[in-house]
C-alpha cells in the first residue's frame, strides 16, 4: 500500500488540498507529523472535497521516526540540483520514474511531503530512503506544497487507481474499413458536385490528410458519410427532377 | 504558443495557484473570462508565488469569444464517460496525449479551463476545438480547479519548459567497468573476511542484484570501493602485524 505523509504543514488548506488529490488517485492513508490544527469547519475539511468524509477524519498524527520504521519512504524536493557529489538529494527520480518503480515493489511505501516554503530539511531527507523531485521550470522550480503532491499522486494513479472515470478508450479509433468507406463515399460526393476531374486527385489526398490527422471515431466516420451520402443522393434526385 | 484561460473562476485563490503553476511550467500568457475580483492584498496574489510579479498583473480580461476566434483551444473537463455517441466530451485526450500532440503544431493554443463547480457548460465545450481530460479515480475523478490545471500544465511543459531545474541527468548511472571494479574489489574484500568457500558465489550473486536494482551512480560505486579496500587493507595490515 503507499501511504502519503505531511511533514510539520503549516496550512490546513494545504493538508485539505492534498486529502483530495488522495482521493482522486485512490489513495487513502494519510499521516501528518506535527499538523498544523484540523478545524471541521475551517480550510482543511473545505478544500478536501469528499476526502472531507474519509481520508481526512481519519488522517493519524504520527513522529518522524514512525514513518522510518514501518515504510520504505520517498521524500519529495524541489531542489536537486547538487550532483553526483552530495547524496541527501541525488540521486533522484522523477514522479513518472518513481511510478514505474513502485509498481514493482509490494512493501508499505510513503510517500514524504515537507514544509510550505523551506520542505523537508537535510536531516529529515538523510533519513528516507529516495529522492522524488518534480522536473520543472529552471527559473522558478519551486511549487505550492499541494500541486507538488497533486502531481505525484497523479503520476502514481497507474499504480493506485484500478479504473478511471474514463471509458475504456478515450479516443478510439475507427476502423480502417469503416474509414476507407469514407473516402468511396467522399469520391462519389465528388462526382456528384461536379468537382473538376484534373482537382480530384489533390482533393482526395487533402481529405485523407486531414482524417488521418483527426484519427476520428466509429461515430465520426459513419456521420460524415451519412452527410456525403445524403448530400449525393438529394443531388442526384434533384438532377433526375430536372430531366 | 500555448496560453491559459479561466472561464468564470468564483476563487480568487484558485487563479493564484494556476498563475503560479503557470510560471513553474513555463508559460506566460493568462487570460480571464468573468473573473473574480483580483485583490493585490488577497488570496490570487497570495497564492501565486513569484506569479505575482508578472503574470497575475499580466493577466487580460477577454470574452470566450476572443478565444474561439484567435486560438486553437482546448477544454479541460473532468467527466467524460458519454462514449462515442455523444461529441461534447468526446473524444478526449489525456493530458500527456495533449502534450505530445502539441509539440508538434505551431498555431496559438489556448488550454480553456472552466468553474470551480461545473467545470465548462455544454455550450462552452461544443465551441471548443478539443477536449482534454484527466484520468483519475473513477469513484471520485472531480479534481479541485487549481489541482487539474496543475497536472495538464505539468504535463506540457515537454513543450513549454527549455530548461528544468533539475541537472542534465537525474539519476546519472555509473559506467558498467566502474560496477565491475567494485565487484572485484568485493571479492577481494570477501577473501579478506575469510568468508566461507562454499558462500562465496551466493554472495557475490546477491550483492550482484543488490547492486543492479540500486544502479548506482558513478560516486556511489566509488565511495562503495573505497569501503571495501579500506577494509582489505587494514584487515591485511593487522593480519601482517599479527605474524
Amino acid at each position: 500500500m503507499i501511504s502519503v505523509a505531511v511533514v510539520d504543514a503549516e496550512t490546513p488548506g494545504n493538508v485539505g488540498t492534498i486529502a483530495r488529490s488522495m482521493k482522486n488517485f485512490g489513495l487513502s492513508e494519510l499521516l501528518l507529523v506535527d499538523p498544523p490544527e484540523l478545524d471541521p469547519d475551517g480550510e482543511a475539511y473545505g478544500f478536501a472535497g469528499q476526502a472531507r468524509e474519509d481520508i481526512l477524519p481519519n488522517a493519524r498524527e504520527v513522529s518522524f521516526d514512525h514513518l522510518t520504521e514501518n515504510y520504505h519512504t520517498v521524500a519529495c524536493t524541489a531542489t536537486t540540483n547538487e550532483g553526483d557529489a552530495n547524496h541527501v538529494r541525488f540521486p533522484a527520480k522523477t514522479p513518472r520514474e518513481l511510478a514505474d518503480s513502485l509498481g514493482e515493489v509490494d512493501s508499505d511505501t510513503c510517500i514524504v511531503f515537507g514544509r510550505e516554503r523551506v520542505g523537508l530539511t537535510n536531516d529529515e531527507l538523510s533519513r528516507l530512503d529516495e529522492i522524488c523531485s518534480i522536473p520543472a521550470a529552471g527559473e522558478y522550480p519551486v511549487l505550492n506544497l499541494g500541486q507538488a503532491a497533486t502531481i505525484v499522486l497523479y503520476e502514481l494513479r497507474t499504480v493506485t487507481v484500478e479504473r478511471t472515470q474514463h471509458p475504456e478508450e478515450l479516443h478510439p479509433h475507427a476502423d480502417q474499413r469503416a474509414v476507407d468507406g469514407l473516402h468511396e463515399e467522399f469520391t462519389r460526393f465528388l462526382d456528384a458536385v461536379d468537382h473538376p476531374d484534373e482537382k480530384r486527385q489533390k482533393t482526395r489526398r487533402m481529405f485523407r490528410r486531414v482524417l488521418g490527422r483527426a484519427r476520428p471515431t466509429g461515430r465520426e466516420v459513419s456521420t460524415l458519410r451519412g452527410l456525403f451520402r445524403s448530400a449525393r443522393t438529394k443531388i442526384t434526385r434533384l438532377d433526375s427532377d430536372d430531366e
